[in-house]
């Protein structure tokens, strides 16, 4: 036991829904569990759902003028003014008032951010910080309640991609990521996996905060590595689809010379790099206008610390 | 041959994309012919790739102010006006003018109208009318030029639903419909698909042109027979989603006592019609605000004429 990581209870939870307008399973669950929190409600801690993008879920739309999730910049959080800023700002330094300031003590303990994405993903925990070990070992406690069902790790940790998500507010910050579904679908496997993953993840939060010791351990997480763009002509247009061969095939290694994308007059082009990655996100609607046809990551296991509350 | 019906050849022939923007197999085909049209080209048919909706192509949106799919009605079309109409009500005019004029003489022989679902319809080609034998004689010599890969029939006429669609402004409109393809997305799978569709229509079309008779025929159609929204609450939010068991099921029979719908606390809603019905546009993300959870068709098998060019 002298070996464990003490942290904080984790007292005030919130779950994020529609912080992207047209990603359904979180704008239903949040809208479900606004009328009625009785299956998020615990005995040892609060939860609040939380709509973090209204104007975009009227519209069914990604956003209004800007990503809020990658809007939680300092720069964005700090800058003054008011309605003549892009809507997202606004609004991203609303959420930090609420559940923030990001970075400080009074900031929300963990916040479950509910995302979709049109790639075959299945279900995956995003984590922001290898050394979140109260993060780790909530997705450790998930993965097992999840299984045989999958549940993937992905670690956005590195040294240039920065995300600012909404999430990032949070002490805890723990993305959702459920597909594949369409932007503006809502399909009820989607919608059901989801709803497991966040009562797994109450239920972790329930024991800890009631004194529940989790032993040391060891977790399977796909570290980001790099984005990797579609083939684009002169005019900056797409001249290449993602391959059929690494289509939906997210989690899966890429080796050197295997098919990457097909261009429109059928020819092939190939993964040119030094030894095997593992795709996801892969074709992702919402990422051609950020020049990333999927992102490569390296497969790695991470040694968790043992956690108990701490004593104060 | 004197029971085959004469029409005349089908010299001018449009190719839409992007009637939707965010409909990517047709944005993209339309863009590879536009720059390099030899794969459509034939020598007796003068063909054009035409983008339908470029602001909404490059908003990667289904439309800016209103459904251009829907905007070809004897009233927009007349209408006088310019700047201040909805962009779609002026570019409607815009196309109506330059591929029409809408039932007369001088409109366009064909036009095929690409476009793309999230519903799990496959191939489809969607008719408007079941006494044109030109174009049932046209779907059935796909259909063969198709197989063994499915390609089915989707017969819009109806006494009261009218679509009033891009398409409806030639003589023999076409649409293909094909899926399931997220919203922004491009897969490889339904592009090639869809690319394999034009060709084979136009090729039917130089065999006709160059003389060819097409001997009588059957061909089976789905036709549309009634939308069905999904469950509301009273603030008119969705209350319950496409049950898994229908999700993807398009084309498949929907007896009475089939599971329908699922609402949010896990009940079922079964289906509750008099006989069994072929849903299709199962859960298409751009019906929700059309309040179309799918649409319901009756299975019917037509008696297609004999054709032959036209001696003038």
């Amino acid at each position: 036991m002298s070996d464990s990581c003490g942290y904080a209870e984790a007292r005030r939870v919130a779950i994020f829904g529609g912080t992207h307008g047209n990603e359904m399973s979180g704008v239903a669950l949040v809208s479900v569990w606004t009328r009625d929190d009785r299956e998020i409600r615990r005995s040892r801690v609060r939860t609040e759902p939380f709509l973090c993008n209204p104007r975009a879920v009227e519209k069914c739309a990604r956003y209004i003028d800007t990503d809020l999730n990658r809007a939680f910049t300092p720069e964005n959080l700090s800058m003054p003014g008011g309605e003549e800023l892009p809507y997202e700002v606004r609004r991203a330094k609303e959420i930090n008032q609420i559940f923030g300031p990001k970075g400080s003590p009074d900031a929300y303990d963990v916040i479950f951010d509910l995302h979709n994405t049109t790639s075959n993903m299945g279900s995956t925990l995003i984590l922001e910080s290898a050394t979140d070990h109260f993060n780790l070992q909530m997705v450790h406690y998930i993965k097992k309640a999840m299984a045989p069902e999958s549940c993937m790790v992905l670690l956005t940790e590195h040294p240039q991609l920065k995300y600012s998500t909404t999430r990032s507010v949070a002490k805890h910050p723990v993305g959702l990521e459920v597909g594949p579904q369409p932007q503006g679908v809502l399909r009820s496997n989607i919608f059901e996996s989801m709803r497991r993953i966040v009562k797994h993840a109450l239920d972790f939060i329930e024991m800890f905060n009631g004194g529940v010791e989790f032993p040391a351990c060891r977790v399977e997480v796909f570290r980001v590595h790099e984005r990797v763009d579609y083939p684009r002509d002169t005019n900056g247009n797409i001249s290449a689809m993602v391959h059929p061969h690494l289509q939906d095939c997210d989690w899966e290694p890429l080796n050197p010379g295997d098919p990457m994308f097909q261009t429109f007059d059928g020819s092939t082009i190939a993964y040119q790099g030094a030894g095997p990655v593992y795709p996801t996100f892969i074709n992702e609607a919402a990422y051609y206008e950020k020049h990333q046809a999927f992102v490569t990551t390296f497969r790695e296991t991470l040694a968790v610390s043992a956690i108990r509350k701490s004593t104060k």
